[in-house]
Order: C-alpha cells, then structure tokens, then sequence
C-alpha cells in the first residue's frame, strides 16, 4: 500500500478533478465513496484505485492499487459531510443495448432532460426495486456519475442496466421494432395509468421537472397518460410520477 | 412603503432569524420565499410583513406592512440561489384536528421521524395532488416551516391540513375512534398495498428514511403492509413509498 502525503499528489488532483462532468467524460471515469456503494460493486476489475484514509477500518476490495492518506486529506477528496474514509476510481459501466430487449415482456424507465441528482437517483432505485430490465437516460439528462446521483441510487445503479446519452428518436424506433409499447407520463395525457395494458413489454417515459417531456417526444410515444390528480396540486414531482407508473407495472403483473 | 438601508435592521435581523427552527418555535413565524408561493397563500391575514428587492416587479400580495431593501440585502436574506426578490414572514397555520375526521371514508397520511425536507414537501404535495384530506407530522418529523420543505410542497402546504407535532399513540387512538384504518409501510408487512381495501377511511404510515417505523408504531397500526420488490433494491425512497401507497388508494376510488 502506497502513501500520499500531500493535497498536490498527482492522483489526489486527478481524483479531485473527477468532481467534473467534463473530466468524467473526458476520463470515462467516475468516483464511487463509501463502503456499502463499493461493495455492492461486484466487478471490482472496474475500479481503477482506492484511496482510504487512515482511520478506515472497513470493508475494502481486493484490488491491487489501494492508497493510503491522512484524515485531512481525504476530508478534501470526499464530497461527503462525514465521510467513511474510503473512495474508489472506476472506468464507467457500459451495456449492450440490444441484450435489454431479449427479456420477455421487458420493462424500461427513459427519462427525458431530467435535471435534478435526487430525482435520477431515486427513479434507477425504484426501477430496480421493481425489477425493471434497464432505465435510458436522454443526452440533456444530469450525469449519472454524479456524486449525488451515485450515492441517491442506494447500489441500484450496479443492479439494472442504465444506458447513458441515449438519443431517444433513434430509442423509440428501437421500442418499434422490439414491440414495446411507449407509455409518456404527460398532463395532457387522455387516459390514467390503471387504463394501460402493463403485462406488455413498456416503457414508460417521464420528461423534465419543470416542463416535462419535449413535444417532439411526445408526439413520437405510443400513448400520453395523465395521472390523475382530484386534489389541488397542478402536478407531481417527476420521481414520484415515475414510482407511480413503475409500480402500476408492478401491481399488474402481480395480478397474473 | 418603508425603505431598509442596513443590515443591521432589526426587521431584517429577526427575518434572518427565522431560518432557525427554534426561532420559528419561539416567535410562531416562518419566512415563506418567492412570487410563486406567496400567491399560493390565499390567507393573506397570515402576513406580517412583506419584504421586496429594488429590481422586484412581480405579484405583491395587499397588506399595510410592505418593505422594500436593496439587490444586495436581500440577497443576504434569502435562502435560494437566485432570489426572486419576494419574501413573506407569515404566522404558521393550525388547523383543527376533528374537523379532518368528518369527511367521507377520508385519507390521510402520517410521517413518523421523516428527516429529509425534499421527501417532506414531496410527500404533502402528492397527497395533495391525490386529493387527501390531510398529513399529520410526528414530534420528530423534519420542520414543515424549514425553507426547504415549504419550497418543495410548491405551495400544497396551502391546499390541505397539516398537522404538525403529532403524538402518534394520541392519534392511533383518534383513528380507532373515527373508525380510520390504519395501514404502514413496512419491510416486514406480510401483505401488498393491492390487498388492502382503501376505499375505506384510510390512513398511511411512512417511518424514517433509515429505520422506518418505529416498533412501538408498527405495533399500533392495523396491518403491516410490504411495497413488493422484485429486483435486487432492499428499499426504496419514503417518498417514493408515500407515492404508491397514496395512489394505490387513488387507482382504488377511480374503480368506483
């Protein structure tokens, strides 16, 4: 095990600079902290090197570059109020599209621009929780390698497949040809959710959170369902919309 | 319209202030932030004073006490990123609890120990978007009057009651004597929410983010109802929880 002893050490401004989506993309890598998310990677070839501070005394992953810093220091990498003392570098995930489709009766999230961390995060935790077969995100939706995002997924994002900087005309054409049906949460919608035939193979869209999904998206989705809203609140968050329609898959197929 | 030219002016003092929730507690106040919300408070009795920027231009609401301070002053008194140069000091609202209890077969949802301000106001905005009768917050529960949480109920906190402070085994007893069940979201329930028979009175119980209910909680309530999961999620966000609990009901009323 190596030791770093300064904030200037080459790696320690590299792994600072991967606070970046820029450099993230540059890079295609990405920081994952804490214990319990580095342990639910289990192909641990995809980390790159580990850094723990010296009061870690946890779970840490059998891999061949792991770094040793002060207390200090790693209160500077970490992007955490009270952090665990363990961070990893690791390349980013990547998944064959068309292995997605092969399930039967597949189920999918497409998420349209969405913008905040704690919505993303939260929709791939569902979506996994559910067992959705993958969850696509549109060029304009916020980087899935965002700390905030990693740690609001809970691990979810190493369970289900999640396709990054998806162009979602060419994706529609794919859910055409594939026969999945496109279901668009929108509040222009004609039908509810409990009107849709969810024992289909679907995918279900949610657009961004203050304007929702792009015209051009809706025009192109098979239907546009309205969840329904007797109170007084003009919408719903986009996380909870999302929950709504992954668990009516859920119910439905639960129906047999 | 009186003008403030200092920071040091006690209005703007004790407005800051009020972003601490023992100041909210002493003085029975709470600063409510921003053109939109503040035309979402019908009320406008509830106002103590107003406080607008130089460069505000948008919707005031009619009351004698309007204060108007420089781009830079205010900016120190709000808690956004980019002020919109409008803020309220409002007294908090109450309502009377046995008046919630007379609806028809009402529903209601009850947070014990929710600690996140997002999954808060996300949860009060869903029920009221699902039409609920009103949301009881337990003594431990996150402040509903920290700016977070009134920032996202978009201003549902206005359309339904909410009852803060709530002690839980006073209000199991209230729900046994207006015949509500009472139903909890539990990863040890033995049924799903689809078995449940919402139509009924209903009210729904969401534990803390990390430990769920509390075993005293669980213990009281009539059934212990688990979200099924599928995938490989141990758990899934409370509020994403509150979402499908709350429209499973909603999916059941529209059956008729």
């Amino acid at each position: 095990m190596k030791y770093i002893d300064s904030i200037n050490n080459k790696l320690i401004r590299q792994t600072i600079a991967l606070y970046s989506r820029h450099e993230r993309d540059k890079k295609d890598l990405f920081v994952l902290e804490g214990e319990r998310l580095i342990s639910e990677l289990r192909d641990t070839e995809l980390i790159e090197y580990v850094i723990i501070s010296e009061s870690y005394n946890g779970y840490c992953p059998d891999t061949g570059n792991i770094y040793l810093t002060s207390n200090l220091i790693f209160d500077k990498l970490s992007d955490t109020v009270n952090p665990q003392g363990i961070l990893a570098v690791c390349r980013k995930l990547s998944y064959d599209v068309h292995s997605a489709f092969t399930a039967e009766a597949p189920l999918f999230v497409v998420l349209e621009n969405v913008q905040d961390p704690g919505n993303l995060g939260t929709v791939i935790r569902t979506a996994d929780a559910a067992g959705f077969n993958g969850v696509f995100l549109s060029k304009g939706t916020v980087d899935l390698y965002n700390p905030k995002v990693v740690r609001s997924t809970m691990g979810s994002m190493f369970h289900l497949p999640i396709y990054t900087n998806v162009n979602i005309e060419h994706l529609i054409n794919d859910f055409k040809r594939y026969n999945v049906q496109t279901l668009a949460a929108h509040l222009g919608g004609a039908g509810t959710p409990y009107e849709c035939n969810m024992k289909k193979a679907t995918a279900i869209f949610i657009g961004n959170e203050g304007s929702g999904l792009t015209p051009e998206t809706a025009t192109m989705t098979d239907r546009l369902v309205r969840i329904p809203m007797p109170g007084k609140a003009e919408s719903i968050n986009a996380s909870i919309a999302a929950g709504i329609l992954i668990y009516e898959a859920v119910r439905q197929r639960l129906e047999g």
